[in-house]
């Protein structure tokens, strides 16, 4: 992952500052949420998701930054509206941003960066572009309400688990991808390979952070350990969790899952036992059978340095531990 | 008014139709959230806007009807979200949405809707269009932020005012009329003088609801009498009856506004000396102003049956009673 590396270290400081330079002509009581929220935030995965298909596909203008952070200040709106849905106290093990300036300032700085995401990609003045990041805040919504929908329920297969994931992650992933490719003028082939990179991708990335969710380093970045299996969630490794299980206990799980009411040493348990039982990796094998879909993507794509640091993105996200 | 009358009573139903096919697309768990906002909501102004100046400047296509909801939407986005944020138990006169559906569905349906309206403007492949409802959407939530910031404040002149209600309200209007002038191709003259009329008449039409606030009758629309002086907003008619205090009534009315501890009967009181020396009457008189500018922008207009109609908007505007 040396190239990536290096490539994120270089690119980094030039992104938050058009993250910065963005945010600081919203609205002077916006400013500190938003900055909140973008400080707390990550690796800048989806900007260097466009930079990286922009600059393979032959887009070397400078104008391209400020393309790249739509999609993150979309990422950011999303965040400051789950944390009043999810009730959070902590995000990224910062304060949620609801608890520092309540929800009216969270849910309207969601709303202004939402805003935001749109007026810049409006600026490029093509309707693809358009198109394809409202279609993203569409999808990321709904995805969201799926996932609500199916708290508490054990009923539903695993393509629903997938579908509920396509939404509320990958189809931002996906829209990072598509950016970078449509803005370099890509041929329709090339749009298809990196919309099935970034969806895959997507995918795999959460589905690797529902097997971290039972990792024992969970509480280190500030979520509680098995958060999913306290909120309802039916992730990969509760669905096989699930599966496992002998006939008294399952009916058991299925009630204690539905209603809410596993004491906090049986969340410790199953914690334990998921990891004692393997299926925290199985999990991630099921992570890797999207990422290897993602490198096929890939594959159909010019070889070059982009290309190169798009296959060690596959590898990051393979391999994360936190 | 008649011809005005006429041409809504003609073209609601088809409004009404392109709304429902609109939303019948999005995610069942959203429907029954956008269908009761939309269901409550008004005389569809903005997309009978966006219609007549369409029309007006020769765009004779029937797919004008999805742009003219398009604000609708977006409008119907920002009540869901303002429901949360004021904590309003009814929205004219209707059970507020999330008394009904939770703060989680009502902020995800918001954001749904904010997401639908983009999608339709992008399907017209014009990046003025797009422009122009995003930045619509921003300054619709930097009004609303500004609102917040200068609540329960008594020092801020006028013209303050003006600036919170030209984005809480008035640059919706004016969005509705651009999205018809642009997609008629209007002359860059034509589009500003469909930016002039929209932005005034929204400013006018604000300030007309506010002395409404003071109407004997506001109770009938399901909004407490003297909402605005119970929420701390100063408005013009609270600004007059401020400034027409003696020294120690103003410095005692200054305190409770400010600390928001007006007892039921003050409240009563102060609407009733509003409206006895005619401090509605002259709020009224404010808006004319606004309404003159708008009739001045709409006159540089071609002489037609649209143009007496929008002409007739601004009857409408100065002349509701509820």
């Amino acid at each position: 992952m040396r190239e990536l590396i290096a490539y994120l270290t270089a690119e980094q400081p030039r992104i938050n500052a058009t993250l910065e330079q963005e945010t600081s002509r919203l609205n002077g009581l916006v400013q500190p949420v938003a900055a909140h929220v973008l400080k707390a935030g990550g690796k800048r995965l989806r900007p260097l998701l466009t930079l990286l298909f922009g600059r393979m596909l032959g887009y070397g203008a400078d104008d391209i930054y400020p393309l790249a952070c739509s999609v993150e200040l979309l990422h950011s709106a999303t965040l400051l509206h789950d944390d009043i849905i999810d009730d959070a106290d902590l995000r990224r093990g910062n304060p949620a941003a609801h608890t520092l300036f309540g929800n009216t300032k969270t849910v309207l700085a969601g709303d202004v960066l939402l805003a935001q995401a749109n007026t810049i990609v409006a600026r490029y003045g093509d309707a693809r572009l358009t198109t394809c990041i409202a279609e993203a805040i569409m999808a990321t919504a709904t995805g969201e309400i799926e996932e609500i929908e199916y708290l508490r329920s054990t009923e539903h297969p695993q393509e629903t688990y997938i579908d509920i994931i396509k939404g509320k992650t990958a189809f931002l992933l996906q829209a990072s991808c598509q950016l970078g490719a449509m803005v370099a003028k890509a041929t329709p082939a090339q749009i298809q390979a990196a919309t099935d990179f970034g969806m895959n991708l997507g995918i795999a990335f959460q589905i690797v952070d529902d097997a971290l969710d039972f990792a024992p380093s969970a509480k280190d970045i500030g979520k509680p350990v098995a958060g999913d299996l306290r909120e309802g969630k039916l992730t990969p490794p509760l669905l096989m969790y699930r599966d496992s299980l002998q006939a008294d206990a399952r009916k058991s799980f299925v009630r204690n899952f539905e209603e809410g009411t596993f004491t906090e040493d049986e969340i410790l348990g199953i914690a334990a036992s998921i990891r004692e039982t393997g299926l925290d990796v199985r999990t991630r094998e099921l992570a890797d059978s999207y990422l290897a879909m993602a490198q096929a993507a890939l594959d159909t794509l010019p070889e070059c340095p982009e290309r190169l640091m798009l296959g060690q993105t596959i590898e990051y996200v393979r391999d994360r531990k936190h």
